[in-house]
């Protein structure tokens, strides 16, 4: 295998710069021996400021390897000045913006994008809303309020529910709450009477007992809760427990928790309140 | 003003389709009457998938506006059958990976993208790890674990504090606390004693009285806490011990959950933990 090339990697926006790194992961990730250095420059609208992340990217095209740059800058004068650095610079709005102007029949705004901005405030409200759902709600609390909950995760402790149910609430605006299928209160068979009458918005998480293991021993060694075989039978009861029920489960041993997010949206076609 | 034209947006990706949608978004809200409805279809990897893509957006195609079609595929055959829709599709990875194949001197990979995927198992650890601490060290808890926080944000209630720690855990995996400045225990004019030994990393949030009033009528409507007055007094008293101690600011009136975290990574220079 050959070594792996150390590369400096540049996010420029006149923005959050949050899609343009999205982008520039997306791409160099697709190539495997590249050992890339990421760095991100926000908030450049002004010329002031393009020339200063210009010199900033020549100055270290001296030193290492030329830097690749993804820009979502979305004001032609400010790309066109970025495009004459020494990088390799790579524009997301050039071709596309074209394209769907053309196709929408009308010229785009010059002004920078609203994505990941405040939007507008009733959106603001809903995902604050959403986010102290699920914090009231989170890891078996706030049981009173299951009523207003979008879904409700359910699983063993550790099983992923919480960053979830956060993900959920604060990218999609959905109310999600959760609760800990190994709650000393509850070691019988069945589904805790608690929530029996949400049956339908509950939605199960497992995992492999062994990462489960990897995963509280992390948190707490030595304990008797991070033995291989405490997760072996919390999670087979779990999967006893949900599959009598029919409940829908999504296996979390090897997803990030946007994978899980986004099968979980997939199987429920919960709807998005904000964008 | 031109009456605002409904058209579909697919965000097409063989991963969790966020990079997509972004892309989208992007895009999209550049061009200010178009009346967008977003569908994203994600995990799009084998050709029975793509075939059942393509068809809704032909059968779409037919019933409504003709639907644009961002996608992040990186196998070229599947974005090959994708481009033969009705639709108008805009790939994120043609040229881009193709300028990025020929500066590096290497073939890109044909997997799926890994961005936003588990990575390994090192990152994932940091991340629950960041988001745990910031659970734990929420408005005011957990103070003995100071030691270890990144950043300690400051402020008064309903500011913004809690969305960005956990932003900054969930995305950058970073420790971050939150201090509440108008706790009861302390109503004086200086910094309060527990925050005095962490003074090099608290950063302080601040926000318009009338927008603050505006969130805590729509959390407690007629309390006294969600007064006018009482808003502009707690607002400026915080705002004279941060000034007085020097402590950085930022006004997160106008600003998305997003573009707090953003402002707040450049002015602090805090480094990403995880990618």
């Amino acid at each position: 295998m050959a070594e792996a090339a150390r590369r400096p990697v540049f996010s420029v926006s006149d923005h959050t710069g949050m899609t343009a790194e999205a982008f520039a992961h997306s791409v160099v990730s697709r190539f495997d021996s590249v050992q890339a250095v990421y760095f991100t420059r926000p908030f450049v609208d002004t010329p002031a400021k393009i020339a200063g992340v210009v010199a900033e990217i020549d100055e270290m095209a001296q030193r290492e390897e030329r830097p690749i740059v993804f820009s979502t800058l979305s004001d032609p004068d400010l790309q066109a000045v970025l495009a004459r650095c020494d990088g390799l610079v790579i524009g997301m709005f050039g071709q596309s913006v074209q394209d769907v102007s053309a196709e929408l029949g009308m010229a785009p705004s010059r002004r920078v994008g609203r994505y990941h901005g405040i939007a507008d405030a009733a959106s603001y409200e809903l995902r604050l809303d959403a986010l102290d759902f699920t914090l009231m709600t989170d890891d078996g609390l706030g049981i009173d309020h299951y009523g207003r909950a979008d879904i409700i995760l359910v699983g063993v402790s550790r099983v992923g529910k919480t960053p979830t149910c956060l993900y959920l609430s604060m990218h999609y605006g959905i109310r999600a709450a959760n609760y800990p299928l190994d709650s000393a209160d509850h070691s019988g068979e069945s589904l805790p009477a608690t929530l029996v009458p949400h049956r339908a918005r509950l939605h199960g998480l497992t995992i492999e007992p062994r990462r489960l293991h990897a995963i509280r021993t992390q948190r707490r060694p030595d304990s008797e809760y991070a033995t291989l075989e405490v997760c072996k039978r919390e999670v087979a009861r779990a999967e006893r427990i949900l599959r009598a029920e029919r409940i829908p489960l999504i296996d979390t041993t090897s997803r990030s928790v946007e994978e899980i997010t986004a099968t979980l949206i997939e199987a429920t076609r919960l709807v998005r309140r904000v964008t």
